[in-house]
């Protein structure tokens, strides 16, 4: 069985951003990278193979959506979640905090781990960072998320000191769980909540424990992008040089900009997907909203600028239509967009720290954004 | 500018099923063909590169839907319909007719046309032969229909004369209506109803207008499908040999291997697109119902039979869980499966009788169905 594998190929000179390339079991992930999610068991409204020809090299998948339905069981007898779902590429799973928290009913934390009711069908369930590890071995994810609590923000000093221990215990716990020599990579979650020096206990605590990588979790929940930059730029250097670096959840496009500025290597958002749902488009220029009236005769592209299957075949006045119409093509092609310009805009950032010119790069994509008028 | 042409390849020896070639302007057309329904300007939940895949040489697009929102002159302003939906084949328009009886509210009825109210915004609209070939036209339709008034069902011997009558006046004067020498064709509709000699009247009624093509309307509206072969049955043979024969709005698998037996060259239904969108999918033995307990843990194909990228590449269970858990690809593999179905029946249909066994083909057909078992 193969390893997992992480190579720093290049560091900007001018910043932290690196380029690197993660070997998982299931092939190869350049990073800086993206990761598009499919939170049941599908990347909403685009098929697996589009999803690749747009450049997505590896997707995350929900371990409590999973879990909860069609089950965890159920996919490892029909062979997986990669065969029952049609993608080859590499698969991360989360652990199922997050999603206990922001959606299950009547959740009781202990130390042993989180009861809660379903949100599909009231059934109780307990996680733990034993089942958690359990499930993602089970639905044969090639990079495993430890159990960890997500922290609501804000939160006070006191409860985040607790939480953040606590996820700590649940880190070795899960990493002790770990009960095959499959290949998967286990990664670590920095906690903290917005306190700085809890942030470096956090990590230091995961380097002592060690993991194949480690993630910043707790970050965009609410609080000014100023302060989740600030988080990065304590927590990242605590992690080794060697192993990649991930923030969960994050984010807008300059989010990443700014993540990948600061030493990140992998991010995973539903902004792309489902803001595409909602009719709001990224381009070069800002996000636009599909659904106004100004666009009712506009033939020209979402983004000239973008050389997307969408820009290059259909009109924002088309787009505008299907919205208006509540046509699933409309989803389809909103979603095939945005997700076109997630992933060229790590495309273009791993070459620009290839080319020695990310700071330029970084320039000019934030000067883009003030020149041409975004609409927000 | 490129005419209408319509070329008798093969008339079966057993049947009067007859194998075509249909050349429009944007193209030639294999018949029997299967036309898919785009009503709002996209096939729903299919990418047009990926309907064009499936086989489909011609599609139907509503003049209801696209005159109400966003609007013909709207489109007609922006390219047309093809270049706005990004569909290079043949299209063929209905006159919105059903539409207005079906959708419009208070819809009233006069020598002119209809009045009615937008099932969208209640805005006051009018519809008459006139405005329904503009439209047609500015749409850009390669096959266009005359206005038309479809006749419910039942309806008195009276009603159906009646309305019969004024349809043919409509037919004369949509005839008349034609603006541009664009070698798009145009189509006249037989109408009524279930009386014989109503339907006789005006099959010879509108043989003696004279039209490219001649479409059956007012079928598949709710009788017995015996009572629909025997209307084809009694119009068609009036009908000019060198000419195309449509039955609109039909219809089930069974109907169309009926229909061709019955010498029809050409069918639209919505049936493959809405049901796939209710997890229902058609397969060589029959319909099956995708949400249902038992494909849970069904790793095997929707149809061992089939070919479809659908069949190929996932199984009922996944099929299953995307329905389940209201997953937007639920809606495009159902839509693909189903299309596929459907297209490649008529390309079996077209090959069978080229080949002389049409007969047996159609025998083939019906025994499968008895044989394995159909849910229903």
């Amino acid at each position: 069985m193969k390893g997992f594998r992480f190579e720093l190929l290049t560091q900007d000179s001018g910043s932290q951003a690196r380029r690197g390339r993660m070997t998982t079991r299931r092939g190869v992930v350049e990073t800086p990278v993206f990761m598009p999610v499919g939170t049941q068991g599908t990347v909403k409204a685009i098929l697996p193979e589009d999803l690749k020809a747009e450049g997505a090299q590896i997707i995350l998948a929900n371990t409590y959506h999973l879990f909860l339905r069609p089950g965890h069981e159920r996919i490892q007898r029909l062979g997986g979640l990669h065969s029952f779902m049609h993608w080859t590429g590499p698969i991360l799973t989360d652990s199922g905090g997050f999603q206990v928290f922001s959606l299950g009913k009547l959740c009781k934390i202990s130390e042993d781990g989180v009861r809660f009711q379903s949100h599909l069908d009231g059934s109780r369930q307990v996680l733990t960072p034993e089942v958690s590890i359990a499930v993602q071995e089970a639905l044969g994810a090639d990079i495993i998320m430890v159990f960890d609590e997500c922290i609501p923000y804000p939160s006070s000093r006191e409860y985040v000191a607790d939480s953040t221990a606590l996820s700590q215990r649940w880190a070795l716990r899960s990493k002790n769980a770990r009960s095959r020599r499959d290949g998967a990579a286990l990664f670590g979650i920095v906690q903290g909540g917005m306190y700085p020096d809890l942030r470096r206990q956090s990590a230091e605590a995961l380097v002592e424990i060690g993991f194949d990588g480690y993630a910043l979790g707790g970050l965009s929940v609410g609080e000014e992008a100023e302060r989740m930059y600030e988080m990065m730029d304590i927590a990242l250097p605590l992690l080794p040089q060697q192993c990649p670096r991930y923030v969960m959840g994050v984010g807008t496009p300059e989010n990443l900009i700014e993540g990948i500025a600061r030493g990140v290597d992998m991010f995973d958002c539903v902004m792309p997907t489902r803001n595409a749902r909602n009719g709001t488009l990224f381009t070069s220029f800002g996000k636009i909203s599909i659904k106004q009236a100004r666009y009712a005769d506009d033939n020209g592209p979402v983004d000239p600028a973008c050389g997307c299957y969408v820009c290059r075949n259909y009109s924002r006045a088309y787009l505008r239509h299907l919205y208006q119409s509540n046509e699933i093509l409309a989803s389809m092609l909103n979603t095939r967009h945005n997700l076109h310009y997630y992933l060229d805009l790590m495309r273009q950032a791993r070459l620009a720290i290839e080319q020695g010119r990310f700071g330029a790069f970084r320039a000019d994509f934030h000067r883009r954004r003030h020149d041409d008028g975004s609409q927000d």
